[in-house]
């Protein structure tokens, strides 16, 4: 209680002396809020008493103070000799199902929602996209005001196409070109980003109960609205060429999925790309077992030139391409598209008429008219070599705190081994004020890790890789 | 072949001798196109030589010449005895599943496709829509343009807040306010349209196989949708002042239904809304059966005042609330919303976040920005003005050609007895150039029927009406 306060470290959260409320208070209130948001779910055990004080440097009886509290509050419960924990009815129900709950201390869709909610300021080493003050909203303003005219406006008096706003899908067209991706514009869906264009291929390919190849490790959001949606998940470990082919045709002949998601390029988390070699054969393998492959290309702008996507080399025959412009334009304005093979685009209109009816064209046209500037282009440029230099530092910087890389730096995220429980350590640096992204959240099977993903564009800070190494101890 | 061509009326698609194409060529053309665009699905019946040539106004040689081309391109197939058929194979692949097919000569989904798909200027009386020029763009387009300064655009650059953007849920709640519904924007959470909202709220209340009591007649994208996600539903029909009680409750009680999903107000295609009374009384058959209410106001620009919504009666406790902007400000934005108690929201917000991440706020601020303007509520007495001059102009022209009005005309949509079947009448009115929205549209079974729906608004033209009137013969 007679902590010097204000020699604490300036990050965000920290109990301080408040008007009207005491530090037991302070402290319960933190907890309740952890509570509420699912970071500490039901069953959840809280920090023992002594941990709790050392942790927020308060007197063992704040903190009995504070967890007397929450149990009057209903949302703890002391089991004897055991501790406290979270009560079952404490969090709100949970969207996920409950093969997907685990007993873990974090919970994912939790953390993505975290993730996604505005940050206050100070980048997050555990984002996924690159930092604001990397992007163009110059840019973006120019092409919405070009777009705001009345010849513009008369179009959004009626219902816009279900497949997408021509001009954008013409631009993606030719943008798929330069990719070396062959697709006429009537091949082509817009969606609300690239999260939707999964959700919509996913919705238009998938029944209940169907099995669905995944890379293992891969992202939290598509593992957890597969699961939602009912299907079996089949995780293939995703080495550094690719992923592992003989577990691929082994649960390919076992359980005969129907699709295979994947990050060709840039996967996330672990920044690797496919090797062509590698893409020849999933391709093949994909032919022999009747497969479709869902090509999740998010990161196409920050890739090498000459990445080797599987769509290009298959020419949209049994492939299904993703993209969109979080990563490189906004991730705000929600645009991205599927290009499919002419039949298969039929299915996900069809799909995407169901869930939203069209598109709005307002900001399709924007991105199309965007796409089509120079300015993209030196924008793209002038963010992949500031990437390089950011990489460098962060590894450094990452590799001097005691951390592995557990594969080759590349671009936008790096998957790095910290060597403690980064589920634990993810709540702990939240405490400081740091979010970061735990390995938990890139696994399809639940599993204790020591890895965690970091974004090289905002780990940059040294005070963060600093307070890591503390709680590396 | 030597038919005076120029003497046809003007509507658009009619046979012409174009530069190196055959009359027998532009007639196979029309319908490759027709089975295309599965308006003629696999194993519908091409019309009889004799009625197609009356029809086209050709010789009966054209029509064989045509339907010999059909049969060369794989297209058809002639039965002997019988006339030709759409082939199997000819129709691209259906996104809806097999339960949801019908024999019947008009595809439910390419209607709606059709009836999504940019109009060439005409308005049509089948579209769920106010005509262009009823609405406001000046209006949009001030607000867009507001919205495009270097203020807004800095938000661009990171994700939107899951739940959507926070002016627009200020304003909403504002707005459920006035119309006696209580719920605080942290209740609220903005969606692609109400049709996304709509969507999200099935997503995450029901399970495959759940059953689902819907409106019958009612809206065939929710039919389609809810029967894609693989539920039962349970059509309950729908009167002038509301469900029919004892239906609801026998349903109820031999399915155990998840939720009820209705049109209170303006009911889509009837026009009827839900007598004060009959919302108490479904309220209680809720409570008593622990069914969810997904109440969806999407006419609620058009209602009249003080008109009676189960989310008001209830305060959000058993309702689900769903509305959107598409029949007073623009259909092509895509903006709605899905208010609620808190937590349902929060499940709402992670269901959300699964299928499309976040929101676009750009749109979502200027349509908060109309919300609190006086010229939005202005327009909106305008378009309601029109519309009952609309409604008595269209009412008196369609009992002229012999219509009978099932249910008394009210807002934007009118319930119409044709006397013949308007699958078949929809097919030829389209060969004429009118879209109409035939009564299979809105059935859960199918079932041939002589109703269909009119929107008062685009249906005033007098030509419409003597064509049809001709097609009845």
């Amino acid at each position: 209680m007679n902590l010097p306060l204000q020699a604490l470290p300036a990050a965000p959260p920290l109990l301080a002396r408040a008007a009207g409320a005491t530090l037991a208070e302070q402290l319960a209130q933190r907890f309740a809020e952890r509570i509420a948001q699912r970071l500490l779910p039901a069953g959840a055990r809280l920090p023992s008493v002594r941990d709790c004080a050392q942790r927020h440097r308060v007197s063992p009886s704040t903190v009995v103070g504070a967890y007397d509290l929450l149990q009057a509050q209903g949302l703890v419960e002391a089991r004897p000799q055991r501790g406290y924990f979270v009560r079952p009815a404490a969090a709100p129900a949970r969207a996920l199902p409950p093969r997907a709950a685990r007993p873990a201390p974090l919970d994912a869709t939790a953390l993505i929602r975290s993730m996604f909610q505005a940050q206050g300021g100070r980048p997050a080493p555990g984002m996924g996209t690159l930092p604001e003050d990397w992007l163009d909203a110059g840019l973006l303003q120019r092409a919405l005001r070009r777009l705001s005219g009345p010849s513009s406006a008369a179009g959004w008096l009626r219902y816009g196409d279900p497949a997408g706003d021509a001009s954008l899908r013409a631009a993606l067209s030719r943008r798929l070109a330069d990719l070396g991706i062959a697709a006429g514009s009537e091949q082509i869906v817009t969606t609300f980003g690239a999260t939707h264009g999964l959700d919509i291929v996913s919705r238009a390919l998938l029944q209940p109960g169907d099995a669905v190849l995944v890379d293992e490790p891969g992202w939290a959001v598509e593992y957890a609205r597969l699961t939602r949606q009912g299907m079996r998940l089949l995780p293939v470990p995703r080495g550094a060429d690719g992923p592992d082919l003989a577990v691929f045709e082994a649960l390919a002949k076992a359980h005969r999925p129907r699709l295979y998601v994947t990050v060709s390029v840039l996967h996330n988390p672990t920044g690797c790309s496919l090797a062509p070699a590698a893409a020849h054969q999933v391709l093949q393998l994909a032919q022999a077992h009747g497969l479709t492959i869902v090509e999740d290309d998010t990161y196409a702008f920050l890739a090498p030139p000459h990445a080797t996507r599987l769509a290009q080399l298959d020419g949209l025959q049994r492939t299904v391409y993703v993209s969109g412009f979080s990563k490189i334009l906004t991730p705000q304005w929600r645009i991205g598209f599927v290009a499919a093979s002419p039949a298969l685009t039929e299915k996900l209109i069809d799909t995407k008429l169901l869930g939203t009816l069209t598109s709005a064209a307002p900001l399709e046209q924007a991105i199309a008219w965007c796409l089509d500037q120079g300015a993209l282009r030196r924008h793209a440029e002038r963010v992949t070599a500031r990437l390089d230099a950011a990489r460098a530092r962060t590894e450094r910087l990452a590799r001097d705190a005691g951390c592995r890389f557990v594969t080759p730096p590349r671009g936008l995220f790096g998957w790095v081994d910290v060597g403690i429980d980064t589920d634990r350590l993810a709540l702990d640096m939240l405490d400081d004020g740091w979010l970061i992204a735990p390995g938990s959240l890139f696994h399809a099977t639940p599993r204790p890790t020591t890895l965690m993903r970091i974004n090289f564009a905002t780990a940059q800070d040294a005070r963060f890789w600093q307070q890591l190494h503390k709680h590396r101890g």
